[in-house]
C-alpha cells in the first residue's frame, strides 16, 4: 500500500491541459436523465396522493411500516433523550461546537436601513427571515451531527421559526447523535422520512408534512435531484459536488500535519480532491513520505489513496504570484496558507476565489469542519468564483421599501415619464404624470 | 371595448381554490423540453466550435453575416457615441436615474469583519467582488434602457472589473437608449450577439468572447433555458416569471391612479397579474369605472384587457389582518400599500413576503421601474417567500477566514477529535489531534 504522488509544474507548456483535466469531474458525475425521471415520478406521486404516497416508498425504501406519517414524527423529548443519553464528552463537543458556530454567525445578521433623499423620499431595505425551512439529514453512515448544527444553527440566528428536519431511517437505525444535534440547535419538528419521497414532501407538503419555503442540507444523488426538480416552487441552497482540499507552503510545516489533512479531504470520498502547491521539490519529497508510512494506520486507505491517485496531486511553481493565480483559477473549497501567520494573511488579502482560508500552520481544514465557527457547507468545483459559504444570509430575504414624498414629487416624474415613453410603456409613464403636484 | 373586473371574497368557502388557479402560471408556462434539447444543442456546438459557432447561429437567428466575432463588438466610442446622440431629456433621464440607483446601493456594501474569540483565534469574513459578469440585454422590443442601469450599476457598485454585455441586433436594428445607458453604467465591453449561442458564449467562452463567472439579465424563454443549463459552471440571477403587483388600498387614494397603476403591470405581458385588495365594494367600484374609462387611451389596451381579464381581481377583505395573511400568502413582487404614509409604514413592518414594498399614495410602482432607486429585478410568482431583489450582495461573493492560535489550540482539538471519532473520520481526528501543543 503505496503511493507515487502526481506532480506538476506550473511553468509545463502542457500544464494548463493537465489542470484542466484533473479539475474535471463532469466526466463521472454526469447527471443521469433516467433517474431524474424516477425523482419526477416519486415527486408527482407524492404531490397527489400525500401521506399515502410517502408511507409507501418510505416501505420501500426504508423498510419501515407505518400506518400515519405521525408514527414517523419523532417528539421534542425523544430528542432531548438523545441528548441526555449520549457520552459526557460528545455532548461537551458539540455544546461547544454550537456555542462557536452561532457566535461566528451572529456577524452576518444583515441590517435593514433607511435612507432619505434630497427630496424627502424614504428609501431602504426591509429584512425578514425565511418563515419555514426544511432540512434534509442523510441517514446511515454520512449521518453528521456536525452538518446538523452547521444547517441549523444559521437558521435560528437568522431567525426562522419553523425548522423542520427530515433523516431517514433504514429499518429504523437511528443516530443518536443527530437527534441530541437537533435538539441542541433547537430544530421545531423532526420527521424520519428520506430521498426524493421526503423532499418532495417539504416542497409540496402533504396531510401530516407542512410545505416550507427553503430546503436546504446535503444527500445522494437522487436528493439533489429532487432539489433541482422543486427549486422555484422552494428556495434550495447549493448542490454540492466533491470536497476539496488545496494546500499551498511553504515549505516549512511539518509534513506529516500536510499529509494528515489532505488524508481528512480524502477520506470523505474517492471523487474528493486533494492538492499541495509548493516552491520546494524536496517538501514534496518529505509529505510523500510522510503519506506512505501514515496511510497505514487510516481505517479507510483504500478510499483516501482512490482519492489521491484519481484525483491529487502536487503542483511546483516559481513564486507567490503563480501560486496566487493557480490558487484563483482553482477557486478551492477548502485553502490552507501553510505559512507563518503574518505572511500567509497577507497572502491571504490577495486571493479572490476560496471558500474558507485557513491561514497558519495550525489552522487545519479540519477545524473548519467541526467548531471554528465558520459554516462548513462551502462552494465545491470552481463554484467560490461566483458563490459563498453558507450563512445567515441565505435564511433571510430583502424587501425594497420606497415611500415617496408626494409634495416633492415631481423630479422623479419627469425621470419615469421620460424613460418610460422612450420604452414604449403608456401606462408606467401616466402612473407617473398622474402624480405630478399640480395634476389635480 | 369593457371588462367587468373578477371579485373575490376573502372569506367565501371557496376563495383558497380562487386564489389558487388565480396564481397558477404553471398550466401557461410549462417548460418545454423540446425547447431545452434545441438549447441544449445550440450550448455543446458553441462549446465545441467556439466563434465558428456563434457566427454561424448569429447569421441564422438575427440575418447578420460577419466573417469574424470582432466585426460584432462595439467599441466604446460606439457607446459613447450613442449616449451623446440621444436627446438631451432622456439623456438626463438616464442620468439621475443612474445616480439615484447608486445612491440606493450603495448601502448595500456588505462589510468585512473579524473579532477575536477567549483564545485569540481570529475569525472572519472577506468579501470581494466577482472578477467577470456577463449581462444579457433582450433585443428589440424588450430592449429596455432602465433594465441596462438595474442590472449594470449593482455591479459596478459591487466593484466588478470585467462586465460584459450582450445583446441581439437582429437585421442591425440596434436601441441607442440601450448603448446609451450600457456608456452611463460603466460596462466594459459589447457583443452584439443574443440567444442560447451569447449565453453559452459567455458561460464557456470563445476564440473572441470571454468566459465569465456570472450572468445576469432577462431575456425570451431560449435565453432562460440556455442560463438554467450552464448553472453551475457559472453562476446565474434568478429566472424571472410573468411581473405582478398587488394592491391594497383603504379606499381613498383617487381611482384613477389606482387603475392606471394596474395597467402599468398589465400592459408589460398579457400573463402579467394585477390584483387590487380592499375593505371597500364601492371603491371597487370606483376602480372598474376609472379602467373602463382610461383604458380606451391605452395603446397597449388588447394586451392590458387580457392580463385583467385572464389573471387580474379585486378581492374584498373584512380587516388588515385578512389582507396581511393574504399578502404573505401571495408574497407579491410589488406591493402598494395605498394609505396615508403614517399608517403604511406601520403595516409595511407586517408584512413577511413582498419583492418591493412601496409605501403611501404616491409611491406608484412605476417609479420604482425607473427612478426610486432600489432594484426593478424583483422575486415573482411567490418566490419573494425566500428570495429577494438584484442587489449589490449578488455580485460578490464571501470567504470564511479561520485563523486559529497555535498556542492555544487544544480545546478545539479536544472538540474536533471527539466529533470527528463520532463520526468515523480518522483523518480529521488525526488532522487535529497533531496540533496538540504537546503533541511532539
Amino acid at each position: 500500500m503505496s503511493i507515487v504522488m502526481r506532480r506538476l509544474n506550473f511553468v509545463d507548456p502542457d500544464f494548463q491541459a493537465a489542470l484542466k483535466k484533473l479539475l474535471d469531474v463532469d466526466s463521472v458525475s454526469s447527471e443521469s436523465s433516467e433517474l431524474d425521471s424516477v425523482v419526477s415520478s416519486i415527486i408527482a406521486d407524492v404531490r397527489e396522493k400525500g401521506d399515502e404516497a410517502l408511507l409507501a416508498y418510505t416501505q420501500k425504501f426504508d423498510s419501515l411500516d407505518c400506518a400515519s406519517v405521525n408514527e414517523l414524527k419523532l417528539s421534542k423529548n425523544r430528542l432531548e433523550q438523545a441528548f441526555l443519553t449520549i457520552n459526557e464528552k460528545q455532548r461537551t463537543a458539540l455544546e461547544t461546537a454550537k456555542k462557536r458556530i452561532e457566535q461566528y454567525h451572529e456577524h452576518q445578521v444583515l441590517p435593514e436601513w433607511r435612507f432619505d433623499d434630497e427630496y424627502g423620499h424614504s428609501l431602504g431595505q426591509q429584512v425578514k427571515p425565511i418563515q419555514s425551512v426544511g432540512m434534509y439529514v442523510p441517514g446511515g453512515k454520512a449521518s453528521y451531527p456536525s452538518s446538523v448544527l452547521m444547517n441549523a444553527v444559521p437558521a435560528k440566528v437568522a431567525g426562522v421559526e419553523n425548522l423542520v428536519m427530515v433523516v431517514p431511517t433504514p429499518k429504523g437505525e437511528i443516530n443518536e447523535l443527530v437527534l441530541a444535534a437537533a435538539f441542541l440547535a433547537g430544530v421545531d419538528q423532526v420527521f424520519t422520512i428520506g430521498g426524493a419521497q421526503a423532499i418532495a414532501a417539504l416542497a409540496y407538503g402533504t396531510e401530516t408534512i407542512p410545505s416550507m419555503n427553503k430546503i436546504v442540507g446535503p444527500g445522494n444523488q437522487y436528493v439533489a435531484s429532487a432539489k433541482k426538480q422543486v427549486f422555484g416552487k422552494v428556495g434550495i441552497d447549493m448542490i454540492a459536488g466533491p470536497s476539496e482540499i488545496l494546500i499551498y507552503c511553504d515549505g516549512n510545516t511539518n509534513p506529516d500535519w500536510i499529509a494528515m489533512d489532505l488524508f481528512s479531504q480524502a477520506e470523505h470520498d474517492e471523487m474528493a480532491q486533494a492538492m499541495l502547491i509548493s516552491e520546494s521539490e524536496i517538501f514534496f519529497n518529505q509529505v510523500e513520505e510522510a503519506i506512505n508510512r501514515l496511510i497505514t494506520v487510516m481505517p479507510r486507505a483504500d478510499v483516501i489513496l482512490k482519492s489521491l491517485e484519481s484525483r491529487g496531486a502536487f503542483i511546483l511553481v516559481e513564486n507567490q504570484q503563480q501560486a496566487i493565480s493557480l490558487i484563483d483559477e482553482i477557486a478551492p473549497e477548502h485553502l490552507e496558507l501553510s505559512f507563518e501567520r503574518e505572511e500567509a494573511e497577507s497572502l491571504c488579502k490577495k486571493i479572490n476565489n476560496a471558500g474558507a482560508i485557513f491561514i497558519g500552520r495550525a489552522s487545519a481544514e479540519t477545524f473548519g469542519d467541526y467548531c471554528a465557527g465558520s459554516n462548513h457547507v462551502l462552494p465545491t468545483y470552481g463554484s467560490a468564483k461566483f458563490s459563498s459559504p453558507l450563512s445567515v444570509y441565505d435564511f433571510v430575504k430583502r424587501t425594497s421599501i420606497i415611500n415617496l414624498n408626494e409634495k416633492n414629487i415631481d423630479a422623479l416624474v419627469n425621470v419615469a415619464s421620460e424613460l418610460a415613453q422612450a420604452e414604449g410603456l403608456t401606462a408606467h409613464s401616466e402612473a407617473a404624470l398622474l402624480r405630478r403636484t399640480d395634476s389635480e
